[in-house]
C-alpha cells in the first residue's frame, strides 16, 4: 500500500475522477447488467459506427438527462466497454472492442447488430 | 389469425398453463434481461450439464422459494432458453441450446462457461 503524492498535479478533477476498469477484469453479471440496458445499447452501437475518439459525450442523441447520461457511461466504463478521455472542453469516447470481444466473445456483435438481425425487432 | 379448437383436450391446466416462445421471436433485451439474474443463469448452466429432459423444477438447488422458481422459468420460457413438459408429478426441462445459439450466437456459451473462465470470478 503506497501513497503517491505530487505537488503539481496538472490533471482536472475530470481527468482524476476517471475510472477505468479491463475487460478482462469484468464478471459476466457486470457486463450482462451494462448491456440489459437500452440506452447504454445505443451508446454502444453508436461508438461502434464511428472511430476511436471520435466521439464526445455530448454528441450522442439519448432520451435521458446529462447525470442520467452521464451514470451511463460510468456503467460502461466499469464494465470495460468505453475508455474516455478528455480533450479541451470534450470527453471523447472510444469502444473497447478487441479486449471486450476477448473477454466475452460474440456479446458486442449481439448489441451491434441489434436493429440489424431479424431477432432484434421483438 | 386462426383459433383451432379441440372438443377433447387432455392437457392438464399445467400443461395448458405453459406458454413457449421460440428464440428466433426473442429480443435482444429479453434475452439480456433474462440472462442478467445469477439464478436464471444457474439454471440454465445446470440443464447445460445434463440431458434434455433429465432434470425436473425440483432437483435445481436454488436459493428462493416456490414461487420465485416457478417465475424464473417462466421467464427462461419467454427468453427461449427453456422448453417444459409434465410428466406425472414432475416438470421436466430442456434446455434449448441449438435453437437459442442461431438466435444469439456466443450468449449461451458466455453464461455455461462462466465459473470455467477467468472473467467470471469476479
Amino acid at each position: 500500500m503506497s501513497v503517491r503524492r505530487s505537488s503539481n498535479t496538472v490533471s482536472s478533477a475530470r481527468v482524476r475522477g476517471l475510472t477505468h476498469v479491463d475487460p478482462s477484469e469484468v464478471s459476466l453479471q457486470t457486463a450482462l447488467d451494462a448491456l440489459a440496458d437500452p440506452v447504454r445499447r445505443t451508446i454502444v452501437r453508436e461508438l461502434a459506427a464511428h472511430r476511436d475518439w471520435a466521439k464526445a459525450c455530448g454528441t450522442f442523441d439519448l432520451p435521458v438527462g446529462k447525470a442520467t447520461r452521464s451514470h451511463h457511461f460510468a456503467v460502461l466504463r466499469d464494465a470495460g466497454l468505453v475508455e474516455q478521455r478528455d480533450e479541451g472542453p470534450r470527453r471523447l469516447n472510444r469502444l473497447r472492442r478487441a479486449e471486450f470481444d476477448r473477454a466475452f466473445p460474440g456479446l458486442l456483435k449481439l448489441v451491434v447488430s441489434e436493429g440489424i438481425t431479424p431477432n432484434s425487432t421483438g
